[in-house]
């Protein structure tokens, strides 16, 4: 059989990506990104006039338009495949990221009389406008005892697709009455490219409270919430639900031309973004789990039993790989916290030191932080800088560095805030652990993990697990690919099961980082004192923090 | 009766100082400072050759000699004022400094035969080469039984003057053996200028131990410490001690013209530096303290009752003022935590900023975080970059920022930091409080009170009480003169008491800062938080700060 090929697209926060796959070993033949050309939109629409809210983060959907148009047609041609050999397309998405659209997939925003209304247009995942409508469910969901209650896993997040629709309801109601559905960006990309009216399976399963046996949630429960949102799954969401790994629908003649494909391409259906880098990392047993390690840090195990709580949620089977059980947690900061350190901590001279050297701060700081042992800094931090998730899962508390002396530097202080980022690590999986869930292999990907190996060397160390390096950069958009695969099928050229598609497409690592000895021993002392602190500073314990936050939340008012 | 005047000299650290004061009312008619040729001796001797440890700190008596003769002949000639019209002389000198001489007074240092060996200089007050033997003396005090064990208040300190001469006996014997006596730098001087071999009580009854009604402690318990130092007290102290507030003796003839003095002007008894700043800081009835604020702090504050404990000093009654117990204590580190954190922590963009609107980096620091209110940073630092005094009296405790978010800035951190300095201050008067000691009124001094009104609004703020600033920029040397004029008496044109003293020369406030009550109570809340986080790092409760301590120093071995 001849070679064949399949185009998985990323789409990011800020912009969206393709690369162009070979079938038969995942080798990348040609990859591109574009930016959104509205970027993220917290000050004002794009009429330059309508102001937004503090916590709005809004984006154009023509803008995901462009960047899947631009990018496909560009590894086409840098990749010189001709289009008979591209037997699928599957994307992954940020999410829930969601829009509003009318009966032709429009969507609001687009149409003129709904231009300047902020709530036409999508909101990104990280639009915090709903955290009244979050609360309102979260004391609903304390009484309400239904049995699949252990559906909402904990916490119910403003971020989620209910709160972000109530808030509609609650600011805009017409934009609410006017929506045909309003549906994740993933799905409104493969219903604009194919017509299929599938939802991903994925999306809804984890951001709108679907599961596989029994659907969404009774309109009863709706109502609880809000009256008007009583018929909300059968007026705005629609019930067709398509399996991860599965073709949601073909490329219709219009976008086939749009996109420089054959008509009837299979399309996978979408997946969440940080989802996709599973099987892009290689990641497709029980037991394995996957650290992508970037400005916050995501966490995916995969496990034969289901656990939730503690900030790890993983109830929903089959969401990312057939048969398992996907064990989502992660840190809420931690190339955010590092950020935060340089921009706000760091003298003069180690900037021009950097530049001396040739080097960034970042990998500055690591060559004189690498000089100290474990334990030598004689700090500990809690990397709470932007709250915490395992276990407390309260965005309210916040970080510290204990220990610090008339003697202490700026690199051992930074060295302390990678190593609290290792211990919230080893939090969750201990947490994890203590759920009888044992994990025996990590694989890191994301830019900290390919760009500094003192930090990987630290992780290692701190964890007592060899650290594996996935072998792409973009483990994302190579998992969207291995989906396409999938979607497309072995008759194709692809693959029946994800299983098979991983084990072919995604590469061995590059290296690998195994535990020091020396490091390991000293670092299980001093996560040690890291749990007793972590109890210490929760709900249970001091509420110091807590404290700190209303009073912080007193004065600003 | 004419105008009568003094001379206060003032000895610190690097530089000595003298005033020349008008008996009637304080006014400085001339002021002079000179530094010491040698600094502080930390890497080696004067020969430039014979290498230091690490934890050294010597001087070379010759400089005090040199400052002075300078500085006396410079404020006289400054302030025009006639030799005849000096009716005493007196000074504060660091303590514990000591030095062994010869049967001629003359320092061994300065003798060709010990020129090379570090044991026969000047040891300063913050020569930490006797931790050993500190070890040694609190060992055995923990099962020592004697009736006034309360004398040695508390732990002992490797700064006293018994650890420093069991270090001369353990690395040099031969200078202990050859020494005619080992004594305060303090009392050196004054037994150079008037042959006087009395010792001063101040530094006796703080450093070695001594006692007005018992003198020092029997020889049976300075056997048990080290069988050589049986007969220190006779061998090396001599017993005579000068009590506070008197004159030690009269000017020679020799020092009388190398000052431009009248022989046989009275000079009074040596007091250690940062006492003589109770009296020049119109201090002198129970309920009044004092609050030298700089690079660490000092706090004495006046009792009719003894109390010792809890990093609190004062069970020697007279020590600064006649009929007053004198607490003594202050936070390990204030401006030198402020300076690591200008050293350490704060980017480039402030010391531009700084520069731009032509003021100090602490300046633009405090005029940003003067702009929040109290609570609103959402931090609370514990002040312990230097270790903790009160209550654990702790070296090896270290220090803490607790509540970073992502949002936290230097500005808000440089807040926190003063905050933690006001608490640790706030915890001294508390500590005092409980013990039935109430503190009325706070007079502040050093660099800090005369520079940073935000500094000392925040230290008014977390006490709840007004804060005075002295009058004078150099309380210390002020209060040397008014020691001074009670050493001549009121029949020379002085006074005979030193409470009449300071009521005349020390001046009334410059400023006083009134706590702001909505700052108050928010301070009392913050306060709370701070004092059950000493509790809790401290011994009794979570050990962390106290392992961390050892696993550094661990590494470092």
């Amino acid at each position: 059989m001849e070679d064949r090929y399949v185009i998985g697209l990323d789409f990011g926060t800020l912009s969206g990506r393709a690369v162009l796959v070979s079938c038969e070993n995942g080798d990348v033949l040609a990859d591109d990104v574009k930016e959104y050309a509205h970027k993220v939109m917290s000050d004002y629409l794009p009429d330059k006039v309508t102001g937004l809210k503090g916590n709005c983060a809004l984006q154009h959907p023509r803008d995901y338009l462009d960047v899947m148009k631009a990018t496909v047609k560009n590894v086409m041609k840098k990749s010189g495949i001709n289009k008979d050999e591209i037997i699928g397309i599957s994307m992954d998405f940020t999410s829930c990221t969601i829009l509003p659209i009318d009966e032709n997939a429009v969507p609001l925003c687009m149409k003129k009389e709904y231009e300047h209304r902020p709530h036409a247009y999508a909101k990104l995942w990280k639009h915090h406008g709903a955290q009244t409508d979050a609360d309102i469910i979260n004391d609903i969901l304390k009484d309400y005892h239904e049995s699949d209650k252990e559906r909402f896993a904990g916490k119910v997040s403003p971020e989620l697709l209910i709160p972000k629709i109530m808030e509609i309801i609650r600011e805009d109601y017409e934009i609410y009455e006017k929506a045909d559905e309003i549906l994740e960006a993933g799905d409104w990309l493969t219903r604009v490219i194919t017509n299929s009216e599938k939802r991903s399976g994925s999306m809804a399963g984890y951001k709108a409270w679907w599961l596989p046996e029994k659907g969404y949630p009774e309109s009863e429960f709706f109502a609880l919430l809000d009256s008007k949102l009583e018929h909300v799954v059968k007026d705005k969401l629609g019930e067709e639900v398509c399996p991860i790994g599965n073709s949601i629908g073909n490329l219709t003649d219009l976008w086939a031309e749009y996109l420089g494909l054959l008509p009837g391409t299979p399309v996978g259906a979408s997946i969440i973004d940080s989802h996709a880098g599973v099987p892009g990392s290689g990641i497709y047993r029980k037991g394995q789990m996957m650290l992508v390690a970037g400005t916050s840090s995501v966490i995916i195990a995969l496990s034969d039993k289901p656990f939730s709580g503690k900030g790890i949620c993983g109830t929903y089977k089959g969401g990312i790989i057939p048969d398992y059980y996907a064990l989502e947690s992660g840190l809420a900061a931690v190339g955010d916290m590092l950020q935060w350190f340089i921009q706000n901590s760091v003298p003069a001279e180690y900037f021009l030191a950097a530049d001396r050297n040739e080097v960034t701060i970042h990998e500055y700081l690591s060559m004189l932080a690498g000089s100290y042992k474990a334990g030598e800094n004689g700090l500990i931090a809690l990397d709470w800088w932007n709250g915490n998730k395992t276990p407390h899962v309260d965005g309210e508390l916040s970080g510290m560095l204990i220990g610090i002396s008339m003697k202490t530097k700026p690199e051992e202080i930074y060295r302390a805030l990678i190593e609290s980022t290792a211990y919230g690590t080893r939090m969750i999986v201990e947490t994890m652990k203590e759920a009888g869930i044992e994990i025996d292999e990590i694989t890191a990907s994301g830019g900290i993990a390919a760009k500094n190996p003192f930090f990987m060397q630290i992780y290692a160390d701190v964890l007592g697990i060899p650290i594996g390096v996935a072998a792409s950069s973009q483990t994302a958009a190579l998992g969207s690919a291995i989906y396409a695969a999938v979607a497309a099928g072995a008759s194709e050229g692809g693959y029946d099961t994800i299983e098979e598609a991983v084990a072919a497409m995604s590469k061995t690592k590059e290296k690998i980082y195994f535990p020091i000895a020396d490091n390991v021993i000293k670092y299980n002392q001093i996560y040690r004192e890291y749990r007793i602190l972590t109890d210490y500073f929760g709900p249970e314990g001091n509420a110091v923090l807590k404290k700190l936050s209303v009073w912080k939340s007193e004065t600003t008012n």
